[in-house]
């Protein structure tokens, strides 16, 4: 960074803060605890072992709370719900609230079932630090929060469910209002909000990032999304939210790119990424494209 | 086929479906839902993304009904029973019945344990469109909804349970009664069973194909039929019962042997069969050996 | 064996066993049946397969106690509870124990939630055949079980959940202590308790061993120690306790050896691990170092 305005200043100060999360989890392996889908849960553990934590996975109220009070941070993901998720969840995320645990929170599916919807609405009031989802999904939070009305600066509204061509432009707007919310509530004072797309961009309501690059296989293996929820929630118990989601991010589209390479189909693409996660170092997540955006 | 004897005309005729099938699914990502066993629910998901599509996994009722709404098939497979299944899946087969929507059943397990055998016998009246299983599941699935009794022109009856040395053969009978109660039951007016073994077996009721090949690492790794199950459900989305079972065997089957030339062990024969469930092309797949039988 | 003190007489005897386990599970294919956790229940299986067995995997109490009728034996892992678990695995525990069934425990985090604790605790009088975990889970069930009390031989007491520097020495009391207690209840008068750690440790309360070895990757990847207590469950079909776990702890300490060298990361490594599973002799299973200690 030699031609240093202060925008790269800035960033520079956020590369390093990026390279110490990464440098960070490989020394003191935090666990991050997940309550998360059943189809991916597997890859969710093995990615944050990969990338240097250690994993809980837990349903219970009782056992989500007591396991919360030795973990750095923890990852709700509402993929597959059974029945009683709906009492479980909004208990778990009040709790989290009150004790002041970060959480980090994947709405897979948000706006599909009459269930799901409750209980995301039911985190309005008691929310993530981190939200990190796919641009519809971040749209739909927004909706059902009635973040666009509360939010008088940025008054656009967009329909849940949208799937728009340059998906993660649809989802500024939204993912901004989000952040900002979830600050005002985040125990740490901060929020961030990681929208995943063919660019990715990730924003704490004031500043937004595009990060380019990644693999498309990403795509065609079930749980990339929900895995690197998990590992944001890695990296949430030993950074602030921009810098946990910008490092996540960022280590997936690193790892991705090398797994694409080294892979022949989805089955050695998902092998290959838990071990390009496992051999990205701290120096190739910080060097990545950051481009800082409106 | 020049040698176009009408029997070659027919099958002509089918392999040229079963290509569209194959294409379609690769052209249109088709969404094929799924509740599934919580063992094998990552590979099915899995497959049928590597065979082209898209997944989605529930549990819950309403959220079943809701994704059903948007997904071209869906797919049922009762492997690990939860209380909550037992008034569930009779509601969600009976609305996906009332709605017209095609379903794929796998009946793992058929005969063990009371809640399986509540769960399938109230299957009888809001059938799937396709049942995939093996050779005892199916027996069983015929015994307990007592289609032997029903149709008089195949009076042969087999107790539940029984794992014959030519397995497949032991359930043809038993299969085309199945097939004829799904076609007779069906939103598409056709049904289809497929016997999977070490000879695959697949009818519509009226005409019985054997699939020769695959591999018997097959019987290695967990969830190969379970994720075959669901790559049926995709296939329906695009294709007519008897197409949507040939074409999900045969690519198995392809796939299968691939993967074992490929493969140390079961470790690294999983990963080639997701790889190999990606590159196998259509030709490939409709040039496979299909025998007809009787 | 030519240097044959008794020492070595008695070690003789028992590699011999351990071979004739590995020989047997591969010629017999038996049946082990599991009620896992849904983290690693894919490869808790996929590694059954690997060793040679066949499995089963059951949540439902009428399907357990059916599937128990066909297996050789059971297997029960409490990582992530349900709700409906708190009422389930004691009535399963129990009529195992009625019907004079074998199977291994992996107290998964005892210690942790009050759920977990009322399970665990309700195994004491109807107490598995094996218990496999690390040194904290085994101590917590020790402490749990009241067993220092009960055994005034070894009246040491350590607290439950301690982690210490060397993990398996410190469990040696308890683990002790917990194996007399499972023979005292056992279906087949004897029982065995094993330590996984950096050094395995394996104990029927009398004969104590040590199985250098291993893999430190082991750690990297989700589920090495809950598929080891899989595989326990499928030697024990066919062994009595000491021999399953000592037979079990070697295959894995030898597979993780041979996968560590011919894998690039934790993805390739748990590919290379199933593969090793698979391939790993009887007789290298048999000619590990096992050092008998007090």
């Amino acid at each position: 960074m030699s031609d240093d305005s202060s925008a790269n200043d800035a960033l520079g100060t956020l590369r390093a803060a990026i390279k110490q999360a990464v440098t960070d989890v490989h020394e003191q392996t935090p666990l991050a605890q997940s309550f998360t889908n059943f189809v991916t849960i597997n890859l969710v553990a093995n990615a944050q072992l990969a990338a240097g934590g250690t994993a809980a996975m837990s349903y219970l109220p009782d056992d989500v709370i007591a396991t919360a009070e030795i973990a750095g941070s923890n990852y709700i993901n509402v993929g597959t719900l059974l029945p009683f998720f709906k009492d479980a969840l909004p208990e778990i995320a009040r709790k989290l609230h009150e004790n002041g645990k970060t959480w980090v929170l994947d709405p897979v599916a948000a706006g599909i079932g009459e269930t799901r919807t409750f209980i995301l609405e039911s985190f309005r009031d008691a929310p993530p630090t981190i939200v990190r989802g796919n641009a519809s999904e971040v749209i739909a939070l927004d909706a059902m929060w009635g973040l666009a009305d509360a939010d008088s600066t940025d008054p656009t509204t967009r329909p849940a469910g949208v799937e728009a061509v340059d998906e993660v432009d649809a989802a500024i707007d939204a993912a901004k209002r989000v952040a900002r919310h979830l600050a005002k509530h985040s125990p740490v004072g901060k929020g961030a909000v990681a929208v995943s797309g063919a660019v990715d961009l990730v924003t704490d309501g004031e500043r937004t990032f595009r990060l380019p690059g990644g693999s498309a296989m990403m795509t065609k293996i079930t749980g990339a999304g929900c895995s690197l929820g998990g590992v944001t929630a890695t990296y949430l118990a030993v950074a602030e939210p921009l810098v946990a989601a910008l490092a996540a991010s960022l280590l997936y589209d690193r790892a991705s790119e090398i797994a694409e390479v080294k892979s022949d189909g989805p089955g050695s693409f998902q092998v290959a990424l838990l071990d390009a996660l496992w051999n990205v170092t701290a120096d190739q997540v910080a060097a990545s494209d950051i481009i800082e955006t409106n």
